[in-house]
């Protein structure tokens, strides 16, 4: 079984940027990258086969929550795991659960062990603490687990934010504890990341990370961020975080963002994200493309057979026209939703990799600032 | 351009099946051959890409009336056609949008010079004749297009099937004259075939067919059977019209059916069908395999990781487990319905291909009657 061993091969002079190159069982991840969510074993309209080959993907995102109410633990177990379950075999990273138990389930009430909730789906009653939610993702099997946190929302007064957070560093102990207790069951090593807290709170982001720190673990996740505060503050608390987890293990930012946030959180030293946004707002009819964003309902786009995006090097978005989609979308056409979703994807995935690409040619924050100002723009 | 050239390679010596090819400008068509249907420009749920290199269709159906209304005639003219709107570059056939105006539309008045009806999106009023939806085909520019009819509803009494089906003929004389008085717009040839109709009144049928097998049509297609009448009646008029029709030209049954229906209709002499089946039926769990029909819905294959089809030979049927797609249903994924739209669609295109591989070397019949008892048991 592999070591993770992220190595870092460049770094940014004038901005913090890094490229990198971290390795798992299923395969090396070159970052920055963006890595697809497949909530529920599935990136939501897009094949396996058209992620590997039409989107890029070199990792995918499975949700905890999701994926434990349905199909559960032991049928994804009789398969061998996720991987096998959804015919996957790149790297996959699974969350935690603790972000859907608390923006999804139907009622939750949190105490010292954990969390107990209702099903979103049939108000089930479950209870998820550190050491189950560990056993859960053993048993998931993805190749990158996440600690069990509280996220609290935004805004939350100083005093429950570090209450919260303090929880938080326990329930890490304990899933640390019981992730050493146990091994994989698949064959292939797994790799746990801790989660920092703290809110928009200086000092409580500054001692989370110290403590994540501490812990040793192969790559630190960022929490509590793009929960409804504005932009301004995820870079600002983003900036911050990065600046006091160590340098040799991976960043990652969950659930964010915008192609700009991206590019802007690479710059402050991120490596790793996720975010349902490309595929949620495709199925919108929102499209981030190499040249701007495009609302491909609108009616400008009737008479427009030039391809959906240029500027990618993928099939789908060299043969598909934006007339055609947006006929698709008019006429409520899956495979308009499953091109956007594509679309999407693809830039996104396209983004990380021209921003790695001018992190190693020296040149990220010119780049960056040219880009930034073609693909922000309504077009 | 192509000639047509339907070219017939066998014929059984127990039934009435036949093995033949027919040419277009974008490619032969080995017969008897099932067309997938994409009814606005797209088959619904599923890429260009996966028809061609997942189903193996060689030849796709669109809807004059859904096409007419959405994208709109323009549209499609202005983008050079079907086949550039929607990227497949293999043939297509069109319907002449009658079926759709009698199934569909808000309202609809018939008279000598054609039907009004509204619209079923936004109740706007249009007029169909035979000159106008021979410039509606042209204006698609599939490389098959029909000619306007009317079908009747079943049962419908003798004397409204026979009044319907004279005017049908003299639609057809109008269709002929316009279709032969203009040309094609795009390049490639375009082939008319004239549709038998004449209901479940085995005189007017075979009346009919000869009236329409005078016109020296490419092709003949036999319409308004599968339109509510019991299965042995379908057959029946099937069979009835394949003995009246001309050998030396394909066959066409339009709407027509399950799996079963496929083989019994080639023994009759079918060489083309087409219909929603295997798509709507694959979106609502039910799938036709080699080993028989499943409700992929069913608990039973919660735990089933065997392939969803072992005996296709199309990677989706093989990668892709039950339990996962039973998954995806349930769970209202999209990719689901792909999935299961593929499926179906590369049973359907498999069993017509078979059909034809045992009608070449000589055993079609007694392959039909094993296979039918497989494909049909509920399992």
């Amino acid at each position: 079984m592999a070591a993770f061993r992220f190595q870092l091969e460049h770094q940014d002079d004038k901005t913090r940027a890094r490229a990198g190159t971290f390795r798992t069982d299923h395969g090396e991840v070159s970052t920055p990258i963006f890595m697809p969510v497949g909530t529920a074993g599935t990136v939501k309209a897009v094949s396996q086969q058209q992620l590997k080959d039409d989107t890029g993907a070199q990792i995918i995102l499975g949700n905890t929550y999701h994926l434990y109410l349905r199909p559960g633990l032991d049928v994804l177990q009789a398969a061998g795991g996720l991987h096998r379950f959804n015919h996957w075999d790149r790297p996959i990273l699974t969350d935690s659960g603790g972000y859907q138990v608390f923006s999804l389930a139907a009622s939750r009430k949190i105490t010292e062990d954990g969390v107990v909730f209702q099903s979103h789906i049939d108000g089930s009653r479950h209870l998820f603490t550190p050491e189950n939610v560990m056993d859960t993702q053993r048993r998931i099997g993805a190749d990158i687990i996440m600690a069990f946190d509280e996220c609290p929302a935004w805004p939350s007064d100083y005093k429950y934010v570090k209450t919260s957070m303090e929880l938080t560093h326990r329930w890490l102990d304990r899933c640390l504890k019981r992730f050493h207790e146990t091994g994989p069951l698949y064959g292939h090593d797994q790799y746990l990341f801790p989660i920092v807290q703290g809110g928009t709170h200086a000092d409580l982001r500054k001692a989370s990370c110290e403590t994540i720190a501490s812990k040793g673990a192969d790559g630190h996740a960022i929490g509590g961020l793009s929960v409804g505060e504005p932009t301004e503050m995820i870079y600002e608390y983003c900036g911050l975080c990065c600046e006091h987890l160590p340098v040799d293990k991976p960043r990652y930012l969950m659930g964010v963002g915008t192609p700009w946030d991206l590019l802007e959180c690479i710059a402050l030293g991120i490596d790793m994200f996720d975010c349902v946004m490309p595929t949620r707002n495709g199925r919108n009819a929102m499209l981030f493309t190499t040249q701007g964003v495009i609302n491909i309902d609108n009616k400008k786009w009737e008479y427009d057979f030039s391809p959906l995006d240029e500027g990618l090097p993928n099939a789908f978005s060299q043969y598909y026209t934006k007339a055609y989609v947006r006929h698709l979308m008019k006429s409520k056409e899956i495979l308009g939703l499953t091109i956007a979703s594509i679309q999407n994807l693809s830039f996104y995935i396209w983004l990380v990799g021209e921003a790695r690409t001018h992190i190693i040619a020296g040149d990220f924050a010119s780049w960056k600032a040219s880009t930034l100002e073609i693909i922000k723009r309504r077009i």
